[in-house]
């Protein structure tokens, strides 16, 4: 399989060219940037020896002359521009971006802030929840964000099984700087960020309604959630911290077995023993997601502890998820790395 | 005044140091460890041309005869023998462990899986939060833990005004490594804590029943919460998020104006103002104890975002302030450090 | 007395906030940014409480007509010109940038890369290097850089006394991310300084010709160092590798005498025992120097590591004692802060 | 190829299976360890769905029999003990400790400070410097140290053309706190650690005769080298920098070209242009070094900055390409990872 990579400098492209390398069914036809033009590996040194193919502009033309998929690892209001030859010509995207992921009529306006001209591209877009697809045939897939893909995964066996109170939810995320790209800002600056913890776009980040939509899915009742976001100082990985409580007090072996079998057959969804709670080393530079759980009895509240590395799971390890599920592919096809560890 | 600290070479006793040597009322006269007998500098080479006193083993006549309070920065479990000849003797204390916080019959045994032949003697002692101290001559006072002085700050205003959905309260903690001691373990270890988090002692942590006592104290129908605590790779530092569900909805300038108004004259709480929430480094190393707050109506939810450093607010830095009290010097003596930023 | 300060808002002008606040003879009569114009504590919410003080432009007159001295916390380049109607006026000024350090015609334009057309006022200036200052009344002290604050009272002795191979010196030298001050980049990004360490500058450091210029003082034969500049993952501090290979063999013994001696009586410099080599976090948030010795007798050659907090003895702390010099304080009043540790 | 893994529950265990489960030619037969007896990825969570063999003590024959060539990463004064059987009976071993490292008689006492009984093994050992190995058959192979690996790659082009002024060899060299594995110290504490560095063993480190070994087998009559060894809070990495005087004066390409040509045929060493300088980032979870050069003229001096990824090409990932050499497999077999940036 032949694949072209746009904005192949953010850090989802560099994840995307880390993965695709070393995946046994797939070449790498051409990078792109909106801004560099030279070879990949003089910007990025670690890629020496490795890729030292050019960055060029965007040439959909040629990209769909060449290449059998394209990833856009634009940001967001970048990709909706971007992917619409694609579309046009029904080539295969996978965006890595927040584009085209939500459904409902004025959501994408009201939470990116900016305009939804492309309003009747988003439909056709799959929502990329690699663990939950049902159309694998789908030529364009909106990949999902980082915080939602672990919040989805932590209460998709509670709401698919009507076992959760939906006025209840509580998702407290904490996240690595590599998750807000590699923009500049006084808050990624290392001497702000280092040595400290702070919470940002408290109910306001723009995951919140994909979230709901994805909860509203399986639970069609639920209304809303409380979701935190904050940084901590690590470069990648996300722990969210989910809350609920239960319908129905259970123990939390039986929460532990539920999990066990929603997730049996998927071989990134690694389920906890009781008592043991994952951490975000045990996933860096993968695609895997660790399930941690416990039951507070007393207050009927369950809660779920997720980690992935926001960059895999989180954007391009999950990206390529979804091309071998397109594609045909083994589901783990180039992704099963070994976390580093330590 | 003149003040002996025990415990002196653990991260609490080295932060008394830190902030007594510039007070203007106090002189230390002695300073002890159950391990160590050489200089202090000479272990600690930062205290090098500042204090360079022998440690000497605990000798409680020596320090009753020549010192007027003595701080206990011993470990949990080490505190309750090392106070008794003080509390015999009517002397002084101010400790800095979980062994006199526990007011109830059984509570001490159960979280920190010990006896109790104190038992006795916790009842002499006057929980220091020093916000909300009511007897300001108490002799004996216990210190409160870093994560529950966060906590019961977060709280108070909800809970003293009756405003809080009770059975709704989920605290989600993380602390910096300090919070642990200088006690080595492999979660300590740099390779592993670095680029991590993790999340321990799920509804288990010692620091709970402390935290119910108190807000039982202020809302008796109280019967529990959910407390998650979790590690973050900084050394210093604690952010709590507490979640709440709110009898009626305010609004957020209705809930900010709360918790200034009820922190009016209290110096080292520091109300944020609507959307801006504190970072942990914006106390660091200082008794300052920072308080940001949202309300999500949707979910008739509060959301509080409190920091405080650990070792100052959460241990030493409250230690003093409670000392000044105990002693009618002005709360804020020797106190007033600038936090280091960046 | 009292003072203004001008540049506020970045990493120096802030560290000098933090000490003045406590400084027990001055007052700080106006802070002043070029950009900034609310309060100082709502962009820097650290200091709520402690100082909340508008910033205002910068307005010559006012500040010599309100203040007895200006410290110019500013840019190399923007110092240059805001310092003009001071010196013009014979107002005291000290200057953290490093407009006004190299007295050499020609140097400042080489290195700095700019115009010199402030040379005339260069010579001016007295080189601060408190420890070994000359003219204690100079009203116009150009504050010396960080990297050549810890180079320098790390070779003093051995040049002083002629013990030195002078081309024999080299000088690795490491900081922390502040040392660049608060500007983003690329190489100041968490994602990219966390986990790293990078060489930057080598051979082209602006500090270099300080150096010199102060070795040359002491030592006229000598031609030039080899100086390296990196990046390591903290925010604060600075360690110095200094080697040097000696003319007649000492003892480590003997090193460490004479650097005991040659430092006797400086509060801020602390000599290491023999076989003890100092860490940065041993005077972070300080005005401390600590110095390391080791010799090798096969190589004859001495190594000396020497650590700062580049914003406190590198910028900030070292400020204050000049003007503690300049004002007949004690030299140490108001920088006596004990270093944080952990 | 079937291979054992004893000590693999060290780091350089863990990252030698993290090499291993994905080398095309590599059967991991069994992992020993001389404590746990449990499923590896019970202990290291990380390894779910990777590796779950159970953990079992050392059984040589069985090794034997099983297997094709044992990994010993255990540490130094262990390993000289385990390796015995397998030297007995001519089974291949690597050994990634210290203990056959030193061929002069005397040395290991002297550095390791403990017995050399095994004394006539260690000839039987070929060092393992991969680039510049000359019996590719040898059964016996000690792996280097990670500070030796990186010295000794950033001066062999001098050394081996005898550009290089004996006398005058310098080597500041900085690790991450894997480097001393996962044994628990005061100094691999995270709140000693973190926001940290520190110079350690000056002149005494046990890598410092084992780059004089290699160097004196390039250039016969060097005496001895000045060695720094220092902590940077980094997890992964070592960043050497070394300087040299050169007998003549090279201009930097010329110097570049140098180091080109000698390693033209080495896959993992990647020579930086004029003027770029390696990361420790740009190597990270891998077999790579990666070396910058610059030329001081003034002072006749060569620097070399070298980074490599303290337990890939400093430990697991050499010892992997030591055992492609010896099986006859590609250099490059199962290391072609590419390094996690950012």
């Amino acid at each position: 399989m032949k694949v072209s990579i746009i904005g192949a400098t953010g850090y989802g492209g560099l994840e995307l060219i880390r993965y695709l390398v070393n995946h046994p069914h797939v070449e790498i036809i051409s990078i792109h940037s909106q801004t560099e033009t030279q070879a990949v590996d003089q910007q990025y040194p670690h890629l020496k020896g490795i890729l030292s193919m050019k960055l060029t502009a965007v040439d959909p033309e040629e990209i769909m002359n060449q290449s059998d998929l394209v990833f856009l690892a634009s940001p967001s209001g970048i990709s909706k521009k971007l992917a619409l030859p694609f579309i046009e010509n029904d080539f295969p995207v996978i965006d890595l971006s927040g584009d085209f992921r939500l459904k409902e009529a004025g959501a994408y306006e009201k939470w990116y802030g900016t305009d939804a001209q492309h309003f009747s591209s988003i439909e056709k877009f799959d929502y990329g929840l690699a663990e939950f697809r049902e159309n694998l045939n789908s030529k364009f897939i909106a990949n999902p964000g980082c915080y939602a893909t672990a919040s989805e995964l932590s209460l998709a066996p509670l709401l698919q099984n009507q076992l959760a109170e939906l006025d209840s939810i509580v998702i407290d995320g904490k996240s690595g700087l590599s998750g807000a790209g590699k923009g500049m800002s006084a808050s990624s600056h290392f001497s702000h960020a280092n040595e400290n913890m702070s919470v940002y776009k408290m109910n306001k980040h723009q995951h919140i309604p994909e979230i709901v939509q994805q909860f509203q899915h399986w639970a069609p009742e639920l209304k809303g959630i409380q979701f935190t976001t904050s940084l901590i100082p690590v470069t990648r990985g996300i722990l969210v911290t989910a809350y609920v409580k239960l319908k129905d007090v259970l123990s939390c072996v039986q929460l532990v077995n539920l999990y066990k079998s929603c997730y049996m057959e998927k071989p990134f969804i690694r389920i906890q023993e009781e008592g043991c709670f994952p951490c975000i080393k045990q996933v860096a530079g993968t695609n895997f997601c660790d399930i941690g759980l416990a039951v507070n009895k007393e207050m009927k509240m369950a809660t779920i502890v997720t980690v992935i590395d926001n960059l895999g799971k989180g954007a391009a390890g999950q990206a390529i998820q979804n091309m071998n599920l397109f594609a045909g592919f083994s589901e783990t096809d180039g992704l099963m790395q070994v976390p580093i560890y330590p």
